[in-house]
C-alpha cells in the first residue's frame, strides 16, 4: 500500500444481484467471491443478511474459504427508530454473520427521512451514531454508506454533512458518499466530494455511483481526483435499474490513466477474463462491447481504421489491450477493404494471397446477406477460408438427417433423430435418442464422428443462441444459429443460418466438429 | 433557437455503422433517417461517398425525402497529399453526394500525419485549410471533425491547436474536437476545450467522443459546460470498438439536467421509442439497461427500494421516467417482497390479496428455478397470475402434437407439425408444413384456433430468442425460448423452458395465443 492506493470494494453479490434478470444461488456466489479474491479487491459485500435466507447461508459458507485478499462485508442499514441497538433484528443479523466488516447504510437526504422513514431528523442522527458506535464497540472495521447523498446535499447541505460528520465521530472508517439514484454530474460530484474530503479530515471517504445517467464511471472517477480512497461498484455494472458503475472499467481506468493502485498490475491482465466469468456464472450474455473487457473493445471494422493500424498499432487504441487481457481484432464485412481479410487469414495461419481475397470477401458478403454472421462465429469464418483453398478436403461429409418430436397426453415427450455421414468414402448411418431435436440430432452425428474420430468425445457445447433475422415474417423467418464450444482451455463459435432452426443448427454443429479436427483433434 | 441551444449531430448512419455485428442496408438508413428528422436531430451524416457505393446511393435517394428538421451531411477526408483540391477523388465524391453540409475529417496528432498520411506538418495544414476554403466557395456549410484532437494535443499542443485555428480561419462553420480513440478523461477535456473555445472566439466548438474509457457521454457533458455548441453522437451509442458517445443519454442529460434546448420537448417523450426502433432496424437487440430508455432504467427489484417508492416515486428514481417515454416497472424475483407481487398484479388489473399474493411468489420461484425467466415474459406472468385465481377457464386446451423434419441429398428439406386443441369441449386436429419445426407448430396452431378465434389471424410473431441455462449439459441443456408477439400497436412477450426447444417454444407460443384472447381478441 501506498499514497496512491484506492480501495476496491466490489458489490455484485449485494447490488449488483439487484439488476432485473440476474439471479445467482448460493453456489455462484461463493465462485464469484473466490475470483474476485484471487483476482485481487480489498472488499467483498457478500449480501444483506437480514433481508433474504440465501444471503445469510452465504455469510455461513463463506466462513470455510480461505481468502488472500479480500475481507467479507456484510451490508445492513441503521437501527430502526427508536430502537434499542443491540437488540434490533438487522443489527443482530450483522453480527450474526461473523465478518470482519460491517457495512452500515442510512440516511442522508431530509425527503427520505420524512417520507420514507417517516421520523424526524434528530433521530436519524441517532440511528446513524448509535449504530456505527455499536460495532465498533464490537471491533469492527465500519464502512457508513450515505445514501442518497448527492440529491440530500442538493437539498439540505448542512443536513446531509452532518449525516456523514456524524458517522465519523462515530468512528467509521470510511464514509461512502452514494449518488443512490445515479443521476449526479462529474462537476457536481467532484465539488461536493472536495467538500466532504475537507471536512472529514482524517476520516476516508468513499464513492458509490449508480449510471442512470450514464456518467457513473466518470462520476467515480471525478471523486477519486478530488480525494475518494475506495470505490464501490460491480463487475460489468450490474446492478439495479441501469447499474451500477462498472469495476471493470474503473479499474483500468485508475491503473492506467490516473496512475492510481487498485490490485496487482498482473492482475489487471485477467480483468477480462473475471468479465466474462462472472457474466457466465450470472447467466446474461457478456456485453460485447462493454469497455476495456468486451470482445469488440479492441475490434476494428471500417477499412481506414485496418489500414491506419496496420502502420501503427497506437493510431486508433487509447491503450494496449494486453494490460487488460484483451486483444485487438479486425472484423470483416462489407465495411471491409482486402487488408481485414489479410489480417484475418493471418491471425488463423491460412495463407492467402490478395485475389483469393477478394474473391472471399464477395463470399462473405453472400453468405451475410443469407443470415450467416462471421463477427459472431469465428470458426466457421476459418473454415471458410480453408475450404476456398484448392485441395481442402472436408474431414467428413454429412448426407442425410432426419429428427422428430412428440408430445401426447399422458405420455413423456419423445425426441429420435438419424444421421448419415460419409468418412474416407464409407458411409455411417446411426440414430439416437435425445431430450430435443438439437440434441439427439448432435448425438447421432457424435456416435458416427466416434466410429473415426475418438478424440472428439472431450469437446462439448456449451452455448446455444437463436437469432430471427426478419421478425415481420414470425415464425416462418429466417433463424442465425451460434453455438460455442470448448475442449478444456479452447473455445471456439460457429454460426449457421437458415429458415429451419434445426438446419441452421446442423450446420453451426457440423462446422463445430470440422474445426476441432483440424484444431488440434485430427 | 436561444443562447441555451445546443444542435445535436447524429453520425448512427456512418460511424455507428462501424460497429461490430451492425448492418444497414440502403433501405434501412432511409428508414433511420426520417425518423431522425421526426425526432428533430439538427444533422444526419448519412455516410462517406467515396467508401463505399452504398453510402453513394443513400445520398442520391435522401434527396428525394422531405425533411422538416435536419440537414444530410456527406462526410470525407481532407484532400489527399499534394493534390489538386478540386480535382481530389475524395472531394468530387463530397460534392457528387449534393448535401447542404459537408463534414471533412483532418488529423491534429503529429503522430498520424507522420506514420499515417507519410507527409510533414506544413502539408497537413495546407490540406485541411485548401479542403475547407473549397467547400466555402460552393456554398457549403463546412463542419470540421478534428480527428485524435485530444491525443494530439497531449502530444503537441502548440501542432493542434494550430491545425484548427486554420480550420476556422478557412471558413469552417464550426470546429470538432474528436476523441476518436475514446480514452480521455472528464477534466481533461473540460481543460482542453476550455482553451481552444477562448482561441477560436467567433468560431463554434463542437465535440465527439467515443466510450474507450467509459467516459464518453460525460466528456461530452463536460465539453458542453465549458461552451461547446454541437455534439455529435449516435443512437444507442453504436459505433466502432466500445461505441460512439450515447445521443440517448447525452440529450436527456443536456435537457433535463443541464438545461440545454436540443430538441423539442414533447420530441424526448420519444426517445425511448426511437431507440427501439433503431435496434430494431440495426436487427440488434435492445440494451435493456441503458440509461434514460433501456426497458430496465426504471425497474425496481429490491424489496426496500419498492417499499419505498409506494411510499415517494422519487425516492429511488433520478427523473420522472415519462419525460422520456419510459415507465417506472416492478420486477418480481426471489429478491421481491409480496409488494412487488402486489404492484405488479394492479399493473396487470388483476386483484390479488395479501395471501394470494404469497401462494403466486412461491410458484414464480419455483417455475424459474426450472428456467422460466418472468422478468422477460410478462405475459405469461400475467397468465400466471389469473390462472392462480379460483374460476379461471383456458380460452383453449392443448392436448398432443408431433413435428418432424427431414434433410436427404437432393430433395428439398421438409418440416411438418400436427397439432391437437380442445375448445369449449370440442377437439380440433389440424396440421400444417412449415419452414422450421416451430414454424409448422405454429401454424397448426393457428389453423386450429382460427376455428374458433378468427380475430386472431392479425397477431405475429416479432422476435424468437432462444437461451441455454446449464452450459455444461450440452445440446442436453434446458432451454428457455422468449417470443414476441405483436398486434398493431401492442407488444407482449411469453416465455416457456424445456431441455427440449420444441416443447419450450409451444409453451410460449399457447401463452402467446392466451393472452391474446384475454386482452381484447377474445
Amino acid at each position: 500500500m501506498n499514497d496512491n492506493t484506492v480501495f476496491v470494494y466490489d458489490t455484485t453479490l449485494r447490488d449488483g444481484a439487484q439488476r432485473e434478470g440476474l439471479n445467482l444461488s448460493l453456489n455462484d456466489k461463493l465462485k464469484i467471491a473466490q475470483r474476485l479474491d484471487d483476482f485481487g479487491v480489498h472488499y467483498i459485500e457478500g449480501g444483506w443478511p437480514g433481508s433474504n435466507p440465501k444471503d445469510a447461508d452465504f455469510f455461513r459458507a463463506v466462513q470455510t474459504m480461505t481468502l488472500r485478499h479480500a475481507k467479507i462485508a456484510a451490508f445492513g442499514s441503521t437501527r430502526r427508530k427508536h430502537a434499542d441497538t443491540a437488540s434490533d433484528p438487522n443489527i443482530r443479523a450483522l453480527m450474526e454473520a461473523q465478518t470482519p466488516v460491517v457495512t452500515l447504510v442510512g440516511k442522508s437526504w431530509d425527503l427520505h427521512v420524512r417520507d420514507v422513514l417517516e421520523t424526524d431528523l434528530e433521530e436519524n442522527l441517532a440511528m446513524i451514531s448509535d449504530s456505527v458506535a455499536y460495532f465498533k464497540t464490537q471491533d469492527k472495521e465500519v464502512i457508513y454508506d450515505a445514501e442518497h447523498f448527492f440529491d440530500g446535499y442538493k437539498a439540505n447541505p448542512q443536513y446531509a454533512l452532518l449525516t456523514v460528520q456524524v458517522a465519523a465521530q462515530a468512528g467509521a472508517n470510511c464514509v461512502v458518499l452514494c449518488d443512490t439514484n445515479g443521476g449526479a454530474l462529474p462537476w457536481e460530484v467532484g465539488r461536493i466530494v472536495r467538500e466532504v474530503v475537507e471536512r472529514l479530515g482524517e476520516t476516508a471517504v468513499g464513492i458509490h455511483t449508480h449510471d442512470d445517467g450514464g456518467c457513473g464511471v466518470a462520476n467515480t472517477l471525478a471523486a477519486v481526483d478530488v480525494g475518494v480512497v475506495h470505490v464501490q461498484g460491480t463487475i460489468n455494472g450490474y446492478g439495479e435499474r441501469v447499474g451500477n458503475a462498472n469495476l471493470c472499467t474503473i479499474v483500468p481506468d485508475l491503473q492506467l490513466k490516473m496512475g492510481k493502485q487498485c490490485i496487482p498490475p498482473e492482475s489487471l491482465q485477467q480483468i477480462a477474463d473475471l468479465a466474462h466469468y462472472v457474466a457466465e456464472i450470472a447467466n446474461l450474455p457478456h456485453d460485447t462491447h462493454a469497455p476495456y473487457v468486451g470482445s469488440s473493445a479492441f475490434a476494428h471494422k471500417g477499412g481506414i481504421h485496418v489500414a491506419a493500424m496496420r502502420k501503427n498499432a497506437l493510431s486508433y487504441q487509447h491503450i494496449d489491450p494486453a494490460l487488460v487481457g484483451n486483444e485487438q481484432r479486425t472484423v470483416i464485412s462489407e465495411l471491409s477493404g482486402r487488408g481485414n481479410v489479410l489480417d484475418k487469414a493471418a491471425e488463423f495461419g491460412v495463407d492467402v494471397d490478395s485475389e483469393e481475397a477478394r474473391a472471399i470477401l464477395q463470399q462473405i458478403k453472400e453468405l451475410e446477406n443469407e443470415g450467416f454472421a462471421f463477427e459472431a462465429g469465428e470458426a466457421s469464418m476459418s473454415l471458410l477460408l480453408r475450404r476456398m483453398k484448392a485441395g481442402y478436403k472436408r474431414p467428413f461429409e454429412m448426407l442425410d438427417f432426419t429428427t422428430w418430436i412428440s408430445v401426447r397426453e399422458g405420455v413423456p415427450m419423445v425426441s429420435d433423430a438419424s444421421v448419415k455421414i460419409r468418412i474416407d468414402g464409407e458411409v455411417i448411418h446411426t440414430a439416437s435418442e435425445g431430450n430435443g431435436p438439437v440434441n439427439a440430432l448432435s448425438l447421432a452425428l457424435r456416435k458416427a464422428l466416434f466410429t473415426k474420430y475418438p478424440q472428439l468425445q472431450s469437446i462439448h457445447l456449451t452455448d446455444y443462441k437463436v437469432r430471427i433475422l426478419d421478425g415481420a415474417n414470425g415464425t416462418g423467418a429466417r433463424v442465425r444459429v451460434l453455438i460455442d464450444f470448448e475442449d478444456g482451455d479452447r473455445r471456439w463459435s460457429t454460426v449457421g443460418a437458415s429458415t429451419n432452426i434445426i438446419e441452421a443448427s446442423w450446420h453451426a454443429l457440423v462446422d463445430s466438429y470440422e474445426y476441432a479436427l483440424l484444431n488440434g483433434k485430427s
